[in-house]
């Protein structure tokens, strides 16, 4: 089939002004926010937007019977490349399904179509007193289909849990146009494999989602920001470590390193006591002020035992959102401090988050390149984030042999390659050394199961 | 291969007394805890012990040459036939790998094989303040292998989920003899398709589990103990459903009807208040008395408003194994109520449970037969016991048809086939009419991609 008559058929789908396949939209199509040097970009062919599940149907139909790839996309918010129409064909846009569909009060679930953002879901719950933890860094632009296709984190997993923890159910449009309906309302579920689970984190490779169903839990009614400082990152991963041992589970644990800690201090203006070399921004919630209380109170006796420096709780509304900006504000903060910045993001066990932080220093010692660490201490996700200037061959050069460098510690302490950006384009490269030759060869059984001709998002993942 | 031939082979794998195939043994393995009237029972030709991965791989790799049936079984307390050699082959019984491999207190996570006992489990990891919660009714002989395979669910699935929030990562025997690792401590992980996931619950369709890695919580210092009395179950099913919509979470919510009440009253020589025709029995949990004091008094609010007729709180550890005897001893005081009990397992959304429950007593008058319901209303799983005597085959026929009008009641109002018992043998004829033609297409793909034999625990699930 001709490029001119794949249009063509496909704006019988979706009709005529939602097929673009002019140079500009083209090339608009061909990256995500990834950090990926591919020249030339590769452009789809097509981009097509339908407005419905049906719609959807009827274009992977369309590309089933021709073998032509399609490359699912969300909001293109991703950091590997998973939207990146590697291999031409159609790159289908699921941005105009942004109907919240229900609000079911009773049964604490939401229904929405895949291009809702994350933050309007949110929002939209919240408005019902439920709450929809998930929170990724992008959850202001990126679409919850996006968010289900990726298993998207966020800062709440170490109390919350991530995405996959909150999917009930789908429906996903396969391979040959053929609608499935997964899982349900119905919370205790064991009818047949877990497929709901199974397309959660598939990154656009075995199905194209366009529904969702969470579930939610009932907003918490009181929240609470801390701000501790400690000497160096043992003591922060020492305290977040106890804390939780000791069955205090926060909202969320974010750590920063000194230099992170430096730059976000430079950039906000905000002046630091001596020998500070890491903070840890602490988030609780719950039921009213005194329960709040109660675990600020009990944080703080696991601190001051591990050699707290300072420990702030913000005292009202305009604290807490400054305490949290020093978080919020850090990649930005740290990526001014050199041309290019490789965010990374690795995950280990919590009590190797220690270890993995020194092999980190190690490594930007020996490429001689500067590492500022952050992440998310409560759960052992961790973003490390090389700082370079890519324009600098030699430096590039470096810069690809401390990230492999960065992989095989995360890996070597038993952790793997993401823990919640996906593999997409940017891991393949390590896949077979985390998962091994049998674990590589099973998710490509699944994936040929799922799409024999291997049209879907081709190119990822191995 | 002769079946003497195949005896010899695995005597060279797992030793020769680890090797059954004597008639007596081989009908030791014919059946399991379900309510299966095949006629002969399946045996298996073989049943074999093995005591290591290695010797599991070995087992599976002469069976895949040979295109022999597997089933892999562990205490068979499943309630559906899913250890029931159904087509013969090997009974593969992984019973002698019992070792608790590790309890990594860092990370709060234990390491197991798949013949250990789930209530042992529970018990090594308790001894150091670390809490396995999933507590399926059969943890005092089913194996966390088992569990792991059937995904089972328990009383406190309410608050901490079913064994599948649990499971961080497997070691699996593939069909063709392959050893695969998923998953791994890191708490975070999209790392390729959630493996784990998928075989969890998948009914040793798929692999057979070797060891299991569980992520664990911090036991909970204080457990207390409520027993509520309800008019009927309208008013039961309020308090549950009022309670968690408050954000008031306990860690069970168990609900009986009057018939289920009644029973267990005379077999415990319990004296009831007057027009008492429904029982919640609650368990809360928390850091200590003054918590589980505040809990207790906000579900006493919500159960005023409710109509309750007696709330009582069990003030010792008698009063509270006293108050769970009443739950614990259900199954038994229902059963006694006649020659047979058919104990369905069905999941409806929360706010159906009324519903379902009112929908079940039709269908009880419809075919004139006592189907007393009690179950976990704070997750919408409920097993109605429909009464009967099987020797009596008018009634036998109208029981099945009672059963099938169960199950569609379930799937009516939005539920599935098994919140925690699994699919095996019994629910197969229901399969499609859950999940739709392109659900069990899609099972049967992945089913495809990795046991292209069809050797692995083949006749269950479709």
């Amino acid at each position: 089939m001709s490029v001119t008559t794949l249009s063509d058929e496909l704006r019988l789908i979706v009709g005529r002004d939602h097929v673009l396949d002019g140079e500009v939209d083209r090339f608009g199509y061909s990256y995500d926010s990834s950090f990926l040097p591919l020249v030339p970009a590769p452009r789809p062919d097509v981009v097509v937007r339908p407005r419905t599940a049906e719609e959807v149907s009827r274009v992977m139909a369309l590309a089933f019977a021709g073998g032509i790839p399609v490359t699912p996309r969300g909001a293109a918010s991703g950091r590997t490349g998973g939207s990146v129409p590697l291999h031409g064909g159609i790159s289908l846009a699921l941005d105009r399904m942004t109907d919240i569909l229900e609000v079911d009060e009773g049964n604490m679930m939401v229904t929405a179509e895949p291009g809702v953002r994350t933050m309007d879901l949110h929002d939209a719950c919240a408005a019902r007193g439920l709450f929809y933890p998930p929170d990724p860094a992008s959850w202001k632009f990126s679409t919850i289909g996006g968010n289900v296709a990726e298993n998207a984190g966020g800062m709440r997993a170490v109390k919350y849990g991530v995405t996959r923890d909150y999917v009930m159910g789908l429906q996903v449009v396969l391979a040959d146009g053929t609608l499935l309906e997964t899982g349900g309302k119905a919370i205790k579920n064991v009818t047949g494999y877990d497929l709901t689970g199974l397309f959660t984190g598939s990154e656009g490779t075995l199905g194209v989602i366009t529904r969702v169903l969470l579930r939610l839990i009932p907003l918490p009614k009181a929240r609470g920001v801390l701000r501790l400082l400690f000497a160096d990152m043992d003591a922060g991963c020492a305290l977040v470590h106890r804390m939780l041992k000791a069955g205090i589970v926060p909202s969320a644990a974010e750590i920063m390193d000194d230099v992170s800690l430096q730059a976000v201090a430079r950039h906000r203006r905000m002046a630091l006591p001596a020998g500070a070399g890491c903070c840890v921004i602490i988030e609780v919630d719950g039921e009213d002020a005194a329960e709040l209380e109660a675990q600020c109170g009990r944080i703080r006796g696991v601190a001051e035992a591990c050699g707290c420096l300072e420990f702030k709780v913000a005292q009202d509304k305009a604290e807490s959102d400054e305490l949290w900006a020093v978080r919020r504000g850090l990649s930005q903060a740290v990526a001014a401090l050199a041309p290019n910045r490789l965010g990374e993001d690795i995950s280990v066990p919590r009590d190797a988050f220690p270890e993995v932080v020194r092999r980190i220093g190690a490594i930007a010692k020996r490429f001689d390149l500067l590492i500022p660490v952050f992440g998310h201490a409560g759960d052992g996700n961790l973003h490390p984030s090389v700082l370079c200037d890519m324009a600098d061959p030699a430096q590039a050069e470096r810069v690809h042999r401390a990230v492999d460098a960065i992989f095989e510690a995360a890996l070597a302490v038993g952790g793997t390659l993401s823990g919640e950006h996906g593999i997409g384009i940017t891991k393949r490269p390590y896949l077979a050394q985390a998962l091994g030759e049998a674990g590589v060869r099973t998710l490509q059984a699944v994936k040929a199961g799922l799409d024999p001709k291997g049209i879907l998002n081709p190119g990822k993942i191995w």
